[in-house]
């Protein structure tokens, strides 16, 4: 079995850097790029496009809202159409910088409140990937199971890769549970490599309440603007092979 | 014979404006752009592909550096590769905001700085004709008769529509001379149109020194960024219009 | 009777202009200068510090968030402390530049969405009050009659200049009706001149609902951001004069 | 004798920080605090206050070219009044937040670009000066030995500070080695406790061609912005109190 492993990368601009990419571009196996928006830069945008040819991992957009500031995680009000035309145009921006490379964009990943705000609207998130496709028809979405993005990808006629994020807490729905409360995040080894196994061997996630909930993700999301984040992708890559399956970019598993 | 009237568009962004460019649309056959780094926003883009769209204008990208405050004018330090980043970020993404209204891009003029920089480097103008063309080999260079970017083009295999200010004196050796200069702008309506006029006839203009020099362009480039912009273009038009040449898009001069 | 004419002043940059500043600054006795945040810049501040010099016109803060994209008019999400700490950053900018020119900041009127937050909390509105003190315990704090920030301005020893909006329908609340409803902006000057007349006359407006309501205030902002707006302020200005009262800066209206 | 410590603080903004400003205030005794323009946001402005206040540490104003992206090292063109109103608006905010948390501003330190362009005309350090004076007659100015900067303020009648840049090479002139030359930067740290140690002792430091220079400082400078920064603060501090000089704040040795 192939099984994705994705990180946002890129996340810095100018003189900022929020993880070490080149050391976590040896981890993964698609990178979800900044677009310039919540982060990023041109040139930081090249670099990260660099490193994923030379590591053979996959090149995705991480398109988000401009605001730097606030790191893309504030919703900052916009109409639909305003926030259709900021993901074409980063989604452009990165096509074309990677195309410079020879490199085409397989995939898009939303990033913070961009997802938020098209996760809880179908109108929306139906004229994103209308959007999407009028680029590329076979752009790759990576989306929660279950989520409005999904359901609007599949109905647009897109791929989808569903993502499974192993370091945080599902609850009863299959929702994450909000990092504030307690219990949200897992931090321990023993803890991470166990759900890493559970989902690898019984594609399943034990909620926060006890119970087991089907989990049909192919690809893992590992954090990398937390400190640790590094080792926390080290430790799913060793449990990834050490199941026998192999780490594969999104496209890969997609044509499988 | 067919000519193209161009000029700079969607100079502002969010509430501001620097042109009628609802109006100036319907005069113009080529709209440049601007690309949201010297001025534009993803949205302002948008309006302005979908006017152009309304009008039968060609699209182009009007790349510049990435500074509102001086409006693209000052001169910021930048190695090559940051250049090239920088305009093919800008160059993706109008051509991903442009292909969701279904319009492709068809031309690039590059803006102030960013431009007088490249031409004064014909290495830096190898590095960006190439990366145009690793975008889209189609894509048509405006430029300058003479200049380091039309010599780039040509040698990159690329087209080009070269350019013609017909409000703007020009030395003997067929450069503008400096705004700052007397005599530097032509105002006056009267020697607007005889200028329109012997370069429609003859293919010349007379230099500030009242020689003849062959003007082997086929387009007026409008400005659109000062007081009675609109006008001049409306000037501009109706000479073209007289002299029984037609107004058409660059695209449609290429490759007639 | 004097009375204060202010308006939003300096709310361009670089090469933006949003009205004709110099025009408006020979009509209006206060001026609300952008801060850099939602507009301005630390040139555009200084030359409107001048122009305020020069025509004997008040220099105030106008404070903004942090948001050029949306003219500080979309509510983007912070914390209670992070909204005090811009309003001071502003505040203390905008000091500085015009102490630089010999001139005192007199006043500070908050700009649009920041305005808008603080006014619906009275406890932020404490915190902000209290900052505004801790600058120059002699500012003026201009609010709308019954607003949130005249109470807390008020609460904190500050003193406040209140507000009239001539061209703006008022509800039975003594609440501005919404912009996007019928007759909510006054438009023929007949009725703006016969509104500034009644209020000066009798210190009354007429609501939309056709009631009288009592309006204490000793200032009318006329926007300056919207065309016809230079006219709007000069027919208020022609009426005021009209009537016998004295146009004069908020800080001689509070001394007297 | 009573030596300061002084590094540039605060140069982060949102998510982003490029030192343990936390730890790094415990070392120092004077504190460059960034202003918004090449790094820092008013929050981590009133941060830093807060962090400085808590140590004992005094407050300046570090301000720089509107260069988040370059983090103010590029030189754009600007005009001498805008530099002026650059740095006033700078200064004037962090007064502002510094105010609001009952902290005075103490000194002003230029950064990067700013400083270099200010260093090289001495019409723009004597108008630089001149403001800065304006705000605040009291203002300590932090400069090179010999400097442009330093000539002006004493003309202005401000205090300096001088600085000695423990880990960077002197040339003959007194001048620092660019960094890109070999030797340029001090790394071992038996060299550069040694050289701590000759400025404590002699007043002297030796510079690259292995001659002994005078090096009248009373402040030295130490990097926030390189990888071992902290280590090298801490190294600087315990030289200085095993000489049995005291760290104490600019305005403490100004006063002295």
């Amino acid at each position: 079995m192939k099984i994705d492993i994705n990180s946002d990368m890129g996340e810095g601009f100018g003189p900022y850097r929020l993880c070490d990419d080149e050391a976590l571009m040896t981890v993964v196996s698609s990178a979800n790029i900044a677009c310039g928006f919540h982060a990023g830069d041109p040139e930081t945008m090249a670099r990260m496009v660099r490193l994923a040819k030379a590591n053979g991992v996959g090149v995705g957009a991480h398109p988000g809202l401009a605001d730097r500031q606030g790191f893309g995680r504030r919703e900052i009000p916009a109409s639909h159409d305003e926030l259709r035309q900021q993901m074409l145009y980063q989604l452009g921006a990165l096509t074309a910088v990677a195309k410079g490379e020879g490199v085409p964009v397989a995939h898009i990943s939303f990033h913070a409140a961009m997802g938020t705000m098209v996760n809880r609207e179908p109108v929306l998130a139906d004229l994103m990937m209308d959007a999407v496709r009028s680029i590329d028809p076979n752009l790759i979405v990576f989306a929660m199971p279950d989520s409005v993005i999904a359901t609007a990808a599949a109905r647009a006629g897109l791929k989808t890769l569903l993502l499974f994020l192993a370091d945080r807490a599902y609850d009863a729905d299959g929702k994450l549970v909000a990092r504030g409360l307690p219990g949200a995040v897992i931090k321990q080894e023993d803890a991470l490599r166990a759900r890493v196994r559970q989902f690898l061997r019984h594609g399943t996630v034990t909620t926060i309440d006890g119970a087991t909930r089907a989990m049909p993700a192919r690809s893992i999301l590992v954090h990398s603007d937390t400190p640790g984040s590094l080792d926390l992708a080290r430790i799913v890559r060793s449990e990834v092979e050490a199941s026998g399956a192999t780490v594969a970019p999104a496209a890969t598993i997609i044509e499988s």
